[in-house]
């Protein structure tokens, strides 16, 4: 069992080699699916996808594909969050964003580019399940998207599991639908990334000041980060597998929570 | 085999009846993924895919979803194209674009799940070819995209092939996959595809007086539609299947270039 951070080094480097690229003929559309992509991040959902996969005897190797995939569907939604039709957020991480650096026009090719690469990334498999996995999460974090952005009246908690948690969905799905895990085995690995994917947002709420802390106040935001950490940890005794990585990741995140 | 309208409108009821769908809680991201794929069009690239599917012996229902998924593909490459940041066009087939109709944060969020919904359709195949094909020419048709509004300094026969005819790749190259043509018999296919798409594109230009009307004049722009009609008859000829119905599309093409 490799720890976090070997297979967050397993996963850069593969990352940092793989081609991103959408026709020779334009280059500057691959430097600028690239841009975001190296902006970094802590990565934690192809490291979710790794760290599960080990659990249920897939090597992190071949789960490296499927691990990109979840990563580049990440980035292309930062991308176009970040435009000015939607949050207009001028910078991310420290650094202009895609439509600051390249432009609006090429932001969106680009954002639209990881979308369709992550998709061939998936189909690298035999199997069509990763794609699945992935095209209907992708689809639900849209919706959250859309929910955002029209001030819909939604409960929150739903919002975080639209727009966060159902990618978490997705990189541990990936994962179980490759190692051929049993459909009863799965429903407990997907109670816990469901309850991971919230606490997720939940810290990210905290860290931001935004989100569940301006809704609920910050010691509520905290408590409800506390129930889904002790929802993802109930759900992570109910699986039969080495899970101990896993829950590794789980406390780092719970810990944020404070 | 079915006659081209025959296809048409087998693929027009399925179509209707599939539900575009990112998630229950955003009723109102559906319909905004409905409205450009209902306001129509000839459906040129799903009615070939089924005509090569039948002629290389895939029954035309067993393509329904490939097809759906190119043409949301192409629908999802309008949405975008048509932003005020790209081509800034308010009106597609006579109706309000889809950014007049519903804002150009929903119309970016309508288009991304429309892209994401086409690789839940080809998901739904067991073999990932499907998608393979799709993401491939996917990717290269947003590199088109970028070439063009970019102004970057490429032939215009190398744009078509990028803009247009990839997609037509795609559509004929699911049909192929799926019925197992072999990669010898397939090479005639996917020439016949390029030169194909490349002549949809030249007759969009003279119907609209744009692209090759506009770069060498009507008469050369006819001259280069001969060309690739020739060149698609061609291809056609070396291939070993029943081809009268896509001979048929074939022709009706080549005769609105005049």
């Amino acid at each position: 069992m490799q720890a976090p951070d070997e297979l967050r080094e397993l996963f850069e480097e593969y990352l940092a080699r793989l081609p991103l690229h959408a026709t020779p003929e334009a280059p500057g559309l691959d430097d600028a699916m690239r841009y975001p992509v190296a902006a970094g991040g802590k990565r934690l959902r192809p490291v979710l996808c790794l760290a599960v996969g080990e659990a249920v005897g897939v090597e992190p190797r071949e789960l490296l594909p499927a691990a990109a995939a979840v990563e580049l569907v990440h980035t292309f939604s930062l991308v176009h969050d970040d435009l000015p039709a939607l949050d207009d957020d001028a910078t991310r991480r420290g650094s202009p964003s895609a439509h600051v650096r390249f432009g609006e026009a090429v932001a969106i090719l680009a954002g639209d580019a990881l979308l369709a690469q992550a998709f061939e990334l998936t189909a690298s498999y035999e199997s069509a399940a990763p794609t699945r996995e992935l095209a209907r999460a992708t689809l639900e974090m849209i919706g959250g998207q859309y929910l955002d952005v029209t001030r819909a009246d939604v409960d929150l908690l739903d919002l975080h599991r639209l727009k966060s948690a159902r990618l978490y969905g997705a990189a541990i799905g990936c994962a179980l639908s490759l190692a051929d895990v049993d459909p009863a085995e799965q429903v407990s690995w997907r109670d816990f990334a469901d309850a991971f994917g919230r606490l997720f947002q939940l810290v990210d709420d905290l860290h931001d000041g935004d989100g569940a802390v301006l809704e609920h106040g910050e010691e509520a935001a905290r408590e409800l980060a506390r129930g889904q950490a002790h929802q993802a940890r109930e759900a992570l005794s109910r699986v039969h597998a080495e899970t101990a990585v896993v829950a590794t990741l789980l406390e780092d995140l719970a810990r944020q929570a404070g």
